[in-house]
């Protein structure tokens, strides 16, 4: 039996975590968002697959909710002093991901293979899956103009604000090899939506054709982790963007948002009580300890075995 | 007035670096080997004019004799545990000239263009030019096959018996701009060749055509400073390349080797005397201190301004 989890960065990293400390790794299928990559300095960057390596690796640096434990910068340092762009931040380990996947890649290989043997080589048991192997890039429409994900969310840190969300690329990508497998297998017994932002880094997902019809007909429960923490966003721009696209910042706008496609939502405690059309289960969403995460993970395990029921 | 001086890295690095302490660094235009540049991780790398680059900059680690002094290395580490190839190290700082220079070639910046603002940026009075923005690669025939600079000279270690020496692409490389100009210019009072080794860091530059002939026409004196020392190579194959290609391990093999070319050789006050069809002069050539550099520097820039008069 196998759990399939659909997720974006560090938030959904954490609930990855959760799941591989709750379960066999190897039970555990992450799909990941890729439509934040972008290429930089000439460098192929996928930032929530690395984060997802960095996570599942025990290598994350935690207290900085990104990067690796123990980063050097002395390539920021040096690009600087030659003129190069540094608004992106770069440590020095972290680079050999870049540059080892740009070459495997301009050497022919897919992202997928090459996450997969990085995963491997870091002894990741889980299967980390990017959604597909071909080139989406979000970009949203902003009262700054159109931009790039990574120079709206890094560079102007998030400060635009949104009108509107586009995934460049994404009507003429296919989900990677094993994606469309893992949500239909029969072995799979929940699907999970980590607690993602769901139009940055869920939504691309959804995006890429197949995926959601996949997750329509899948006879495994679908069931969402809420982003919404007592009634805001635990981190990064997710409340301030639903209330841009004129959405409340709440479980129910989010339940709203996934319509069709999920079974069961699981809603943060202090959250207000509210009806939802689907099935709803409440527990303490914060994932600060490891101990939280394996929390999460397991509520949204019992949530989606009571729908399966 | 100006003084031009071919040069491949450390030996060479080291006399220029002299050359600029011994006059205004602006008078001074160095003609740097590109024969070992080569792409690594998908990574253009020029470790001739990177060694300038520090050395000049005050950057460089002068106890390793490469690289850049307080460097770091969390990207090797990291390359490693992600199985990349790790026979040539790349330090955390380096990494910026490398990622910088592909993603500035490969936008259409010539590495001539790009050398010339780096060290702008660096605080470099001297100009640096490479001999050529056109690829070149020097390749060794050997007892143990065919091998790419980088692979004899790094991964080898000059180990294997060469046979002969190869610069590949060098019948279609042009010089890069200012190259023949600098040589040939009435201000040029002096062209040196640095005691780099002559078959692996100055023949690459003679063969790029049109700068042998610009030697041999120059109306400036050219002096190559010899890289043998007290009857052996200071550093490096030298000794080892000549006696495999069945020469004497002399100054005198030297001046053979650049016949037609040198109007004189500054010769280290330790060789037994010999006879040249050239003019000579000794010196102690030795150059351990910075001290030393100038002296050399001035050595060489006497003995050509005996044979300008």
């Amino acid at each position: 039996m196998s759990v399939v989890v659909l997720t974006g960065g560090v938030g959904g990293a954490k609930l990855v975590l959760g799941l591989i400390r709750a379960l066999p790794p190897r039970e555990v299928v992450a799909i990941v968002n890729t439509g934040d990559d972008f290429t930089h300095l000439g460098l192929a960057i996928s930032p929530d697959i690395d984060t997802l390596l960095y996570t599942l690796a025990g290598k994350a640096n935690a207290a900085q909710g990104w990067g690796r434990e123990g980063e050097t910068w002395s390539f920021m340092e040096a690009l600087r002093s030659l003129g190069g762009e540094d608004w992106f931040a770069l440590g020095d380990g972290d680079l050999a991901l870049h540059v080892l996947r740009t070459a495997r890649r301009a050497a022919g290989e897919t992202l997928c293979a090459i996450t997969a043997d990085f995963a491997r080589r870091w002894g990741i048991g889980a299967t980390l899956l990017p959604m597909s192997d071909d080139p989406v890039a979000t970009q949203l429409d902003t009262d700054a103009g159109t931009l790039d994900f990574q120079r709206y969310f890094v560079e102007r840190r998030c400060a635009p604000s949104v009108r509107g969300i586009r995934f460049v690329g994404a009507g003429a990508a296919r989900p990677a090899p094993g994606v469309i497998e893992a949500i239909g297998a029969p072995a799979t017994r929940a699907i999970l939506i980590a607690p993602s932002n769901p139009f940055l880094s869920v939504d691309p997902i959804l995006a890429v054709p197949g995926i959601r019809e996949a997750l329509m007909k899948a006879s495994a429960p679908v069931v969402a982790v809420s982003p919404i923490v007592g009634g805001k966003a635990v981190k990064g721009p997710t409340a301030k963007l639903m209330g841009e696209l004129g959405l409340e910042v709440s479980a129910g706008a989010v339940a709203g948002h996934y319509a069709g496609i999920v079974d069961g939502l699981l809603v943060d405690a202090r959250d207000p009580p509210m009806d939802l059309a689907i099935p709803q289960a409440r527990a303490d969403t914060l994932m600060t300890t490891l101990d939280d995460r394996i929390r999460v993970a397991h509520a949204a395990l019992d949530l989606a075995a009571t729908i399966a029921r």
